[in-house]
């Protein structure tokens, strides 16, 4: 690694103590910088090891893009959650051999089987400081826009020449809102195969009514293999493939762990909003939230509406739902959190505290000037057409609209180099661009998708005029008044004739030229066409506005650090879906007055949550050795039983599931794979009394491999600590 | 008290330990036997004491009828829970002076109101065993029947005797199914006043939605005041009345109860199965309480389809719908408990070991024989019909057929000299009678009676003939082929021609011959007297096999009870709604793997709860003290709050409410008002694992009373413990 050091780290050297117990998301960097905390904690390697990301252990945690894993065998042999692995065993199922009704396990490498298109593991290879590069020829006096494009411009170059190496994946990631860059460069291993899962009675046992929720009792668990060319180098799937042989992997700790325990997770955490201004906090959530939710709950009512229950339309739209849902019960959360909280005023504590400290320090002052009020000044601009916004997402949300917009630009794109290339519609994006398209149908249904366009555009045409946009209207046929009637003809009669539902005719579209799309008679191409320059536009205006945001924002951010380094606080940035190392301990905690959720779940309660109907079908298999006490050598002695799940005060978020949880020694004890309702927050406020992560226990993973599945082969191949 | 010790109390003159820790209804004569147990728990004061029911603490401890209470004054001051004075709070509200809504609070004697009618504090006075004098005369060779009448001859010619004294009440109570009588006396205090009430959103806080469950925040208490005539003896309301000078009362402690507190609650529980045996389990949790929730959710289908929300018909049956709603989560709790217990294998278990025990000691299978096995012929002969009986049900349940039927029976039973009446229908009954009549129409609707009655008895209708009553067949007009039009032409034709949904003409039948019976021309006085016969005989059927049970039942728990006192294990009796006392700690309690009930409840949690919304609408005052933090004199150190509801192990159940908690030095600490879901099925097994009590602590009263309501003067009236 080079230039390891980044401008937080070098602002944080004298830190001594983290914000508070628990919270953080650190940069692998910054751990020798509170070297302290964590020996007190219960570390008991050394904290100068886990800076070195190719060094034991982290060189034995990896990526899966959205999720995260790692290495647990000498031969490339990788643990994950089973919802990470949930597409490749859905994947491999048929109706005749459902892999996620019984499970899978090769017993040889010649039973493995390729995991779902586009599987990949990713290893962290480096991570190099660009910060100076991607500010050099920065100006105070550029506008948003210039900004923005001398930044987007620098990254480019960046990621292109570290990609120039074949089998790497590089990507600049923005720290503290762009007070630093980093590029981050992964090998990508793209033969990955499926090699256990336990059945999803077990591995999702609970589904999307215990999500989130404490207590909990899911195997959530499932193993790949990464397989490389023989040459030891990434390639595509192929039978003379071998198993990579990481430098690393981690040891398996039989036993789980006990109350109290030190214990870390190290992943790759989405995103997180810690450091949003008082302003930025209360519109999320006393409009923001509230807002969106009452969308979403008329966006659920229209596609059940329009999918009753027993029809194959409510069939492609089950996971629709589920998501849906699952935000609902996410912002529900946040909101309830919210109220019940004060983070609202502790937000506006610290900015007072703050312009305060600037106050007694004229250097600061000097130094910080008016960040926050020139970020609150960019804020309040920046909601000001909230409300607007959000009606005209109406008009843009529908899948074929996107879908034909998507294929022009990529088309206008295509006419420029590659390297300049809107991110996203560079040779880079083709395959995924082309999945995205492949994927549509499963999930769409013309009845469901008409119904919700017609709503949301109807909402759309509440605007005045002026808010409006006009080449749409003209298309579409929007008047002064909008005629419901004449517009929803309209739509029956584009989606009668659009070739777009068809997947073929979709891909047919990707390398064609902007004339032939100019030349189309498909009514959804030609509303991409006739829309495109106002929309790109508005996309302009929205990147000015991005390049102030990534002016101001690390102004804010530098002044907030050396606010805490004032008082020996070190400072992680938000969650970027980077490498990160959290610590904590395992620890209960108190949902409500007169409750505590104790850390650990047992077989028996699992056992005793068992209905027979989904998504509580336990395995009889299972319930039998429940039944019969058949512990084997899992039999945690203070639980009298086989610890099932635990809870711990380590601090995560989306992306980070799969991600091996370890003990002081650095074995691995079990996955984190969910938070608790309380700590859906999370993302925007940690508090020690709530947040809880929920993890499975490696002595249950083992118990099931062993006692239910017969996986002895992987447990040989797995390094054992009893 | 004469000849307090009873069989059973000398039975266990020897035994040293309960059955179970915290478990036990113990009769009070009983607590001398236990009295190294309660000294080891905590109790600081002379068990013997709490045998002597005149003097302290046992005297200020007071029945309601269904309620318990306690005088915390010495001027009749009387607290109990909310719900217990519900009806007197309801009686003295109108729609512009709801007292419900507002609360109450008397602040001299003169401004408090006289109690619902009927209202009355039962003073235990004397328990005297009267088990010889029953039992003189009875032989082995006697049937059912004529034991049955000889029972309830002694019975009745007791209670008459002991009632000559003016101002009493007495009965005989049963004890062990009939291996003990006693005969007890109680002052019948008959003007009784409202003192006291919080404000039901203080005091049902959490209303239907929370009963039964933790955490709570409900503040169930309110108070009264017994009022005697000058001469200190019960009479009549009368504004000459005084209040009742109890010899005892309980001072209170004000900060009420730490974890791991002894306490004990004193009270009238109701009715227990805790002896039944493994048959009876099997047949009430296998077959009774499925079917009648099978039923139950029938009939609540019926009452909501006819009284539709909204109607003045649902009004009427709001309180009907809460109640079978109630039975409906009771027997759910039940059968869940059941299915996730070992009550049935633990009952098969006793019933074998006692077997085992008898064989291995001759003289005691001389003394009991075959107790177990008669019993168990009995019971099974006793459940044969049981599905034939519950569809006759459905022809009786009827309000204006039972009123008729019951008017009618009075009329014969005022035919005989009142000593030989059927009890219920005696001379001391008739205000009784009179007040049921007055009651029905608040909660009748004939569109809903009617709807109800045609269901029901179609189901009545698919038994075969021979199952079926003939004399209300033929009044009904039903033949082989149930012709339902033609029933229900009947039904409403009778509906529409009674006049007893009249309050005037039901009373005016009261003290009328059978041949006015006989001679009117209301079809369900005409159909009462058509079927009293056919009814009558089942009825002296059931006492045949009632007298068998209480030969049988007695031989059985004296072979339970010698088997028990084997161990050295002392016997408390089921519940019988005497007067009981039960000891336990304040602990909480684990629901379910991974969740731990904690013993309290906070001010911030009743906060918390708080939606605005019924039955969460805490009064802004409350919620403004909480949020100040003004805790007053009633902080609780280790909460850091107050302390509002808190879980003990203590043995209670429908009855107790309203019982006071007391501390070891048997002073006042909380009211007893509920228990956990998980206790249900305490009627019929006590599991120290999971019966907890719920009590509203005295903290919390007294700070709603003194920072609330301003209830200084009787803060002031009582005796506080600081």
């Amino acid at each position: 690694m080079k230039k390891l050091l980044s401008v937080a780290a070098i602002s944080v050297a004298a830190a001594t103590s983290p914000l508070m117990a628990d919270e953080g998301m650190w940069q692998p960097s910054q751990l020798p910088l509170i070297e302290d905390q964590l020996e007190d904690a219960g570390l008991n390697i050394d904290p100068e090891d886990l800076s070195k990301l190719t060094e034991f252990p982290m060189g034995a945690v990896i990526s899966l893009g959205g999720c995260t894993a790692s290495f647990l065998s000498p031969q490339g042999l990788v643990a994950t959650n089973h919802h990470c692995a949930y597409g490749s065993i859905q994947f491999n199922s048929t109706a005749e051999n459902n892999l996620l009704e019984k499970g899978f396990l090769a017993k040889e490498l010649s039973e493995e089987l390729a995991a779902a298109p586009g599987s990949r593991v990713y290893v962290t290879t480096e991570v190099t400081d660009v910060t100076d590069a991607i500010n050099d020829g920065l100006t105070d006096e550029m506008s948003g826009m210039e900004r923005y494009k001398a930044v987007e411009k620098k990254e480019k170059a960046l990621v292109a020449d570290c990609e120039a190496e074949d089998g790497y994946r590089c990507n600049v990631y923005t720290f503290h809102g762009g007070l630093e860059y980093r590029l981050i460069k992964q090998m990508e291993i793209r033969d990955v195969r499926l090699v256990y899962a336990p059945s999803s009675h077990i591995g999702k046992y609970g589904g999307d009514v215990d999500n989130w929720m404490w207590p909990r009792h899911t195997g959530d668990f499932a193993f790949y293999r990464a397989y490389v060319g023989k040459d030891g180098k990434p390639a595509d799937f192929s039978k003379d493939n071998v198993p990579y042989e990481p430098e690393h992997f981690l040891k398996v700790n039989a036993s789980g762990v006990e109350k109290g325990d030190f214990v870390m997770v190290t992943g790759y955490p989405g995103r997180t909003n810690r450091y949003r201004t008082s302003a930025e906090v209360e519109n999320q959530f006393e409009w923001s939230y509230p807002t969106f939710r009452t969308i979403l709950h008329k966006y659920i009512d229209i596609i059940k509406e329009n999918a009753p229950e027993g029809s194959d339309a409510r069939v492609k739209y089950a996971s629709t739902l589920a998501g849906l849902n699952n935000a609902e019960k996410n912002w529900g959360s946040m909101i309830e959190s919210y109220g019940k909280g004060d983070l609202l005023a502790r937000k506006q504590k610290l900015e007072a505290d703050l312009e305060a400290w600037l106050l007694d320090n004229p250097a600061m002052k000097e130094k910080h000037g008016d960040a926050l009020s020139q970020l609150d000044a960019l804020i309040k601009e920046d909601i000001k057409d909230q409300a607007v916004e959000l009606k005209k997402w109406g008009m843009n949300r529908d899948t074929l609209s996107g879908t034909a917009a998507r294929l022009y630009r990529l088309a206008i794109e295509s006419q420029k180099p590659d390297a300049e290339r809107e991110p996203g519609y560079q040779e880079r994006d083709l395959i995924r661009i082309k999945e995205g398209l492949k994927r549509m149908n499963r999930r769409w249904d013309a009845d469901v998708e008409k119904a919700l366009y017609k709503h949301f555009v109807a909402v759309y045409a509440e605007l005045p005029e002026e808010d409006r946009v006009q080449s749409y209207d003209k298309f579409m046929g929007i008047d002064e008044e909008f005629n419901a009637e004449k517009f929803n003809g309209k739509v029956d009669k584009m989606f009668a004739e659009t070739g777009l539902t068809d997947e073929e005719t979709r891909l047919s579209w990707v390398g064609k030229s902007v004339d032939e799309f100019k030349a189309s008679d498909d009514p959804f191409i030609q509303l991409a066409v006739a829309t495109f320059e106002e929309k790109h536009q508005k996309e302009l205006e929205e990147k000015e506005q991005s390049g102030k945001f990534k002016k101001l924002r690390p102004q804010y951010m530098a002044a907030i650090i050396d606010y805490y380094e004032s008082q020996d606080k070190a400072v992680y940035a938000d969650a970027n879906s980077t490498l990160r190392v959290t610590y904590g301990n395992v620890k209960g905690y108190s949902p409500k007055d007169g409750i505590f959720a104790t850390p650990f779940t047992t077989l028996e309660g699992l056992a005793a949550k068992h209905t027979g109907e989904e998504p509580f079908n336990s395995p009889a298999k299972q319930l039998e050795l429940i039944k019969d006490k058949q512990y084997g050598k899992y039999q945690d002695e203070t639980l009298n039983s086989v610890q099932v799940n635990f809870l711990s005060t380590v601090d995560t978020t989306g992306g980070n599931s799969g991600s091996p949880t370890m003990n002081g020694d650095a074995e691995f004890v079990g996955l984190l794979f969910d938070g608790v309702y309380e700590s859906i927050i999370g993302d925007w406020d940690y508090n020690p009394n709530l947040n809880r992560s929920i993890h499975v226990s490696s002595a249950y993973m083992l118990w099931v491999m062993e006692h239910i599945d017969g996986a002895q082969n992987l447990i040989k191949e797995m390094k054992i600590v009893r």
